[in-house]
This record gives structure tokens, sequence and C-alpha cells, in this order.
């Protein structure tokens, strides 16, 4: 004990951190909620609080990045000749994967999102983000030209889908998140 | 000539000025452009424009909440046994089919939302404020659950694929909206 003078560890984990917030914003309201109260409830210091996380938002977003560069990083990973309806599939369903560590917490995340208009409004970008990406996707797998009507559709359509898809897995409070989303772009091929 | 002591017409079209200033945001980019701009540029006071649009962003939402009315309205009206593919290619087509004298202003407004995060960040819960609507209309259309992932999915998709082609006529500078709408949820199917 004596290397913890203070009683308190010395690092603190961001994850313990959002998983402590998100709750409370799942259950009381993210407006309701101050970062008084997420530090009272995580037992650390506002400074260690804003540290990790600067703002409120943050503490909402992090975990969908972790996502979109999941998602970046598998569509890149598909082999060429793959039509484009399974290669986005395949990425969706393994970057839906979350470590189990933070299924619980994305699971929160994402209720906390979809029950928040302005907190909808925020993020939607950190995700319409990846909209080209998925475009030319399409239109390399598919044949076709980026700039054209088809890719663009279709990249869209399956974004939308996913995005649902794991809308619904949070509210509906049961199984995986990657097995609703692969059940949903199953469905949709 | 007695009866407009001032030059200045008495009633404001608010049609007229939200072209002028869409142009504007389109031409400089929305964050260059300011208020006192835009009245400038469309020959009306600060006070006046004010009057009509509170704020810079009601000068980009406004025609999006028409186009939402529309579609709930065209929703509403399709025949009850028609499959929701149908009905909503018939209802987004209808939506989609901007009065001729707003249809140069829509595609102004399109361009200005896309090139603009923070934009994008804003209105998608209008659009957003949909997804219910859409997903009740495909559970009864098509047999089904609305809570059910299946519905929610569909249409998402469908949202997601109209969005798109309304921004990809946008900025393909040719064609009419409901026209690209149509080709894109025809293909879908």
């Amino acid at each position: 004990m004596s290397d913890r003078p203070t009683g308190r560890p010395r690092t603190i984990d961001p994850d313990a951190v959002s998983l402590v917030a998100l709750r409370l914003f799942d259950d009381r309201g993210y407006d309701a909620v101050s970062m008084d109260d997420v530090a009272a409830a995580a037992g650390v210091s506002r400074r260690s609080l804003f540290r990790l996380f600067p703002t409120k938002g943050a503490l909402v977003w992090g975990g969908l990045e972790e996502f979109a560069a999941r998602l970046r990083a598998a569509l890149d990973a598909r082999p060429a000749g793959e039509p484009s309806a399974d290669g986005l599939r395949a990425a969706y369903r393994a970057a839906a994967t979350f470590p189990d560590g933070v299924v619980e917490t994305t699971r929160h995340r994402l209720r906390v999102i979809r029950a928040d208009p302005a907190l909808d409004r925020e993020g939607t970008p950190r995700i319409a983000g990846l909209e080209d990406h998925l475009t030319r996707f399409v239109a390399a797998h598919d044949g076709g030209d980026p700039a054209d009507l088809g890719p663009a559709v279709r990249a869209a359509a399956w974004s939308g889908a996913a995005i649902a898809a794991l809308t619904w897995w949070a509210s509906s409070d049961e199984g995986r998140p990657e097995d609703a989303v692969d059940r949903a772009l199953r469905e949709l091929r």
C-alpha cells in the first residue's frame, strides 16, 4: 500500500469512467447529469475527468470513432473481386464486434445518443465522414464510377441499415451488436 | 408610386431572400457570409431579414421541413395493400418534386449543407424525425411489428438512399431532384 499513498490508483481507466458516465446519462438523461456528477460517481477528481474527457460530449463519442476506424480497416482488407454486398456485410460485422469489455458501454452510448436529438445531431457527421469511403468501396467492388448515382445510393442504404440495426440492438436489450448488424444486412441483400 | 414612398416593396418574399442567401453561402461558404451580407445582397433591412429568418441556420432549413411534410402526407395517402417498396418510392418522388420556383434554391441548399459538417449535424434530426413514421409505414405495408429489426432497417435503408440521391442531384448540376430519387429507389429495389 505504501506505493499508493493517496489510496487512489495512479492511472484512471477511461473505459471504466465512460461506463459510469454513460450509465448515468442513460438513467437520468444526458442533460440532467453534470461533469461533477460523473466525477463523483466514478470516484475521480474533476480535474482528472477533464484531462481524460475535455467535454461531456467526448464521453459519448469516443467509442464510435473506434467503430469507424474498425470499419475502414475491414473494408480495406476485403478481397478485390468480392461483390460489395458481401464485403459491406463482413466489414460492418467486424466493426460492430465491440470488445467484450465495452459492449455494455456501447449499448448505453447508443441509447443515450438516440434519446437526445442534440447529441444525434453532433454525432452523425462522425459517421457521415465514412460516406465517401463506402461509396468508393461500392464503386470499386461492383464496377462503376464513384461519382455516379448508383454507388452513392447503395453505400448510403447500407450505412443507414447498419446504423439502424445498432440502434435497434441498443434498445432491444439482448444479443450481440454484430449479430443484429449481420441479420439486418443479410435481409437487406 | 405614391403608395410605395420608400421605393421598397411592402412585403418581402421569403423565397427570394432564401435564394439570394443560399447562392451567397454556396459561392463563398456558409461561415464566410454574415446576416449583414445577406441583408445587403437581398436589398432588405437587417431588421426585416431577422423578422423572416431569426437565425442564419433558418435560411438553410426552411425548405427541408416542407420536404418532410410532403413526404409524411404522401406516405399517409398510399393505399393500404401496397408493398412498402412501391409506396416509399412514390412518396419520396412526391416529396422530392419541389415547386419549380424553389428548385434552384433547393440545389444551393443541399450543396451548402453537404459542404458544411456543422450544418449537416444540425439538420439530420429534422429528417431523422421521420424515422418512426417510415418504420411504421414499412411494418404496416409489408406486415410485421414496427418494433422488430426488419422494418427499422428497411426504413433506414430507403431513407439513406433517398437523401443520398438528393445530395447527388444537388452536386451533379442537372435534371430534376425527383428523377434522381426515383432512379435511386428503383435501383435499390
